[in-house]
């Protein structure tokens, strides 16, 4: 073991107690889309505490718009700062930027969560609550990963860049934001809930609506009228096959074992206005996953075309086609070649820690990074504590001892990855050698 | 023609601008249910100006919810009167109740309309607005019959009663008001939208509403969920099952060409609460419709049962059975024979005033009448102006001359069922004959 690691583990250790209660804290605030600042103030409070640059700022809605991966459902980000925080490295190492959203998504029904969802309740060394897993848990230990460096008295080459940024959980806007200012570097790594797997590529997804048409009528002579909802149901019927036929499609082997490797989910439904009409309009609303390899704008045109083509199956839709429309969020699908620096550099601190190699993987979800590997062209990994599974339901829960491992592991990559001051670049030799068991 | 014919016939046919005048009047006055009483307040100045016995009340919530056909969504019918106006007759003639409905269907998407559902616009001799034939129209050619016959200086010997009435559209409280509050007679014309037809048979209607659940997840891996809207497209296809079994049995040839006797109509559909989550409830409310000959209690088993069933199809069922619910709106079914004194004195001033006989035909949807056949055993009919296939419709419409006709039909039979003071027992034999044509 190194002695870097050794330095780290012990801080780590030390400090787990006021690490949960910064979780803790930061759970208990709600930052869904639009509510973010009380959240971001908590992790400033402790941005400042470790005495690092910081920027922090409302993205600009207007500049932001002229981008091609600019989505928002958004008039305004008045309210809702990003936050970027440098720790300055030396120079001459490889820098690092360590990205995690603060916004969360709605808690659903309050009366399926076993603890209120902003109690951040812990038992049995679990927090529970809406964000632990997504992704405030991984956000924390990103923060305790530069905090055991800095207060460990490690110094740095190259620079790492936290950063904290809202709209994830609508499209990415936020994370767009800080590309935008300027921000980039040598990798990315983003601690989404992948429950320490390597996920090295990831599907993007698009959010579409689609307004399915119908004809009023009185429920007593329904046949005179034409039901939305009866016609939804062709409409569902026929996402569900297109789903089928772009599954058939994925030969990755990363992917076997899913299930749907790319799901097209119907998330909302919405429709008619009195129980004896017949409903002239339902709207759908649901996310489209996008195949790692594949580009938005080809997935875009095979779904429009799919909708469209229902117009053979049913003459309804010839006169009556159903509007199709992209909106509120967008995931940029990304990849990461499995022999690329930034994802060894990242297995053998995970070997080292956790005396075994991780499982790698294919996201089944989007994330900020396609962003940085579309439109920077940077190595990004997710790899991060706390399981996929919980994420956006009832009983959100982090194992505990999970983000303190996966803060471990992100410290010492960092401390490979953007290199020591004050080390001999002869004595790296003895360093490496040292970090073999 | 008969002498009283040509006298309501000419007491019409000078009125007709005035008449309008009142339908503009009660048409502009948006009346959903809890906003009736500006339109019956203008009711109820007309019915001043005729010198009826008025009778004005609030139904009591509280002693009407001990009754079994009672149905209704509200707390409480303060601000919501119901009228009963009685044009009383000398005594020795039958009665009559006419009754009609003030409230209206909200006016659902404002943009199909090509006039605004409350401006009352006439063009081509047709009403526009929300409620002129569902069922204002109908309203005013009762107004106008008793308005034609009084005005006559014409007697009756039997009590005519005028009702007004609140929440027909939502399962008839306000005609269950007035049977509870004592009123009765020996027949009823309803003038419902039938398109000048007779429907001597009437469907009755129960709203129902359908909790489907599903279990939570993330979009991207919604295989870890089930999706709620998923399972709602089965309930949807299994209802449909159901309405196609139901009305296989129906064998009365009044329904001959009617291509769904008693519809089972899914007006609504609600459910999920994220685009990128699997939605773990719907729910569905719709309007079910029931035999003529049916007991409701019969039916509300068997639409129950035949959701229940599918959990032999599915097992996610057994575990989470749908929800069924009946609320908010009943419609109680009804029927008169067709050779029931009432049918025939209608029919026989039906012929005199069109030249043909009626169409008879059995209602596709449920009415108040219901509740006179089932409660009080009198027969009852509908018949009046206006088109079914517009209520609930965006630009609904009543033809003007329809109205008139019906004016004058119903006027007619209100002189013959009630009898005329003053006219000699043996003078009604000439009158008899010369009634015919």
């Amino acid at each position: 073991m190194s002695h870097y690691k050794k330095v780290i583990q012990d801080y780590i250790s030390n400090h787990k107690d006021k690490t949960v209660d910064l979780l803790k804290q930061l759970v208990m605030e709600n930052s869904v889309s639009g509510n973010e600042s009380k959240a971001q103030a908590i992790v400033l409070e402790k941005l400042r505490e470790l005495d690092l640059d910081l920027d922090v700022w409302e993205p600009d809605l207007k500049e932001m718009k002229e981008h091609p991966y600019f989505i928002s459902t958004r008039d305004s980000f008045t309210g809702s700062p990003n936050i970027v925080a440098t720790l300055k490295g030396t120079s001459g190492g490889k820098s690092m930027i360590l990205n995690g959203h603060i916004d969360v998504v709605p808690e659903g029904n309050i009366q399926q969560w076993t603890y209120a969802p902003y109690s951040a309740t812990v038992v049995d060394n679990k927090l529970y609550g809406r964000g632990a897993t997504d992704m405030k848990g991984g956000n924390v230990a990103l923060i305790l990963a530069i905090e055991a460096i800095k207060r460990s008295g490690i110094t740095l080459k190259g620079n790492v860049y936290f950063q904290s940024v809202i709209e994830e959980e609508s499209g990415g806007a936020g994370t767009l934001a800080t590309i935008l200012r300027g921000y980039s570097a040598d990798g990315v790594i983003i601690p989404e809930p992948t429950n320490m797997k390597f996920f090295i590529k990831q599907q993007g997804s698009m959010w579409f609506r689609l307004k399915v048409k119908g004809k009023v009528a009185h429920g007593g002579t329904r046949y005179e009228g034409v039901s939305a909802i009866e016609k939804s149901v062709l409409i569902i019927q026929q996402i569900q096959k297109l789903e089928q036929l772009r599954n058939e499609r994925i030969a990755d082997p990363l992917y076997d074992g899913v299930p749907i490797p790319i799901p097209i989910n119907i998330g909302t439904i919405h429709g008619g206005t009195w129980p004896s009409s017949v409903s002239d309009l339902v709207t759908l609303e649901g996310r489209f996953g996008v195949a790692p390899n594949e580009r938005l704008e080809d997935a875009k045109i095979e779904f429009e075309n799919w909708i469209d083509n229902i117009k053979n199956l049913d003459d309804w839709f010839v006169e009556n086609p159903v509007e199709v429309e992209w909106f509120g969020a967008r995931w940029v699908p990304g990849t990461v070649e499995a022999d690329s620096e930034l994802v060894q550099t990242l297995q053998q601190n995970y070997l080292e820690t956790m005396k075994q190699n991780p499982v790698v993987e294919a996201a089944p979800w989007g994330t900020d990074g396609g962003l940085f590997t579309q439109i920077l062209n940077i190595p990004m990994i997710v790899f991060g504590p706390g399981e996929t599974k919980v994420a956006h339901y009832p009983d959100e829960f982090i194992d505990l001892d999970q983000m303190f491992l996966a803060a471990e592991i992100i410290a010492c990559t960092l401390i490979d990855w953007c290199g020591v001051e004050g080390q001999q670049h002869e004595g790296e030799g003895a360093y490496e050698n040292e970090k073999v068991l």
